[in-house]
């Protein structure tokens, strides 16, 4: 095992033993984030928690922060792949829904909410939120793509900037104004960013 | 003086001492969020930096929590008044430079990054960065009940939802994705949030 790269932890071995620590570890890095946030993250809690030794959690990850970036590596690892229903508005509602079910769900709302706090104190965790959204949202980026071939967008529309405006009345909701994220929200706003899309808005210069 | 009432610091005698140690101290707390952020928040710094006495500070604000919330209050009241260009599209065009000048000013926006992280991790906080919001978005609704009056969008458009609908992108890029908010970012929140607007998508049910 290279123990010597703190940095990429885990990338040893896949399915081995390296492998099932750094599951142990990453999962129960998410109940504490679940249960109490980023600032009361506490790795020997997390090494009880995950069965493994301390020693092996602070040499591997070696902060809280290391915990909260390989975790977020680990999510845009795993995220669901985009939704294939054959129009530009049923994938898009795919996506705003996937988005709101993940934000509204008490246990991964209080995930993001910690994630996006650590972020706000700490760059590393900022670098690697912004990884997790770019991976994301590359992902879903051919939804649009099919959708401008089957002609329901302008040719040039630029996918990214076209999911970010269905994304972002969400996590505005979310993280800054906390106002409640019924479906209707979600409805709107991809009819909203649709609205937008149609009329060339997102079609790069 | 109604010492006795630290959930509503500072309401006595405006104008008065206790008004100017008001502003001493969320002068303070300004600086001390911009320079080291919310979990670096120490009430005997600040009760330092305005040049008040310590038991003051605690007696009236009681705790960093009680400090961020006095702050988001006051912000609320100061906030700028909103524009009145004669235009619909030239008012959320105001609206959006405001929300992007404050984001990118490197002390406010890390004052905003601050407060967004106090919310995520305390309820107290949240509620008060959500009465600023809502304090903030109600005075600029008639910015949009005038352009609804000129015949710029349809008849019963939400106002607060539309001037949601062009801060949202801003927000969702400063906070979550981390993505840089150059001019086009906002000149592009104002076009799609109008194109849904005369679309009729924020339309009243």
């Amino acid at each position: 095992m290279t123990e010597s790269r703190p940095a990429t932890p885990g990338t040893t071995r896949p399915g081995g033993r390296t492998a099932k620590v750094r599951r142990a570890v990453l999962d129960a890095t998410l109940d504490a984030l679940a249960d109490t946030g980023f600032h009361a993250l506490n790795m020997d809690r997390i090494a009880a928690g995950a069965g493994v030794g301390k020693t092996t959690v602070y040499r591997r990850w070696g902060s809280p922060v290391g915990l909260v970036t390989d975790l977020l590596h680990d999510m845009a690892e795993q995220s669901l792949p985009a939704s294939d229903t054959g129009s530009l508005p049923g994938d898009l509602r795919a996506n705003a829904e996937l988005v709101r079910d993940t934000l509204v769900d008490p246990r991964m709302g209080a995930v993001f909410r910690a994630v996006i706090a650590a972020a706000a104190c700490d760059e590393e965790c900022a670098r690697a939120l912004a990884d997790f959204y770019r991976t994301r949202l590359a992902e879903w980026a051919p939804v649009v793509t099919r959708g401008e071939a089957r002609g329901e967008i302008p040719a040039g529309t630029d996918p990214v900037e076209l999911l970010r405006a269905v994304s972002a009345p969400l996590y505005y909701r979310f993280a800054v104004t906390r106002e409640e994220l019924d479906a209707a929200v979600a409805e709107r706003a991809v009819t909203a960013a649709l609205a937008a899309a149609r009329d060339g808005v997102f079609v790069r210069e």
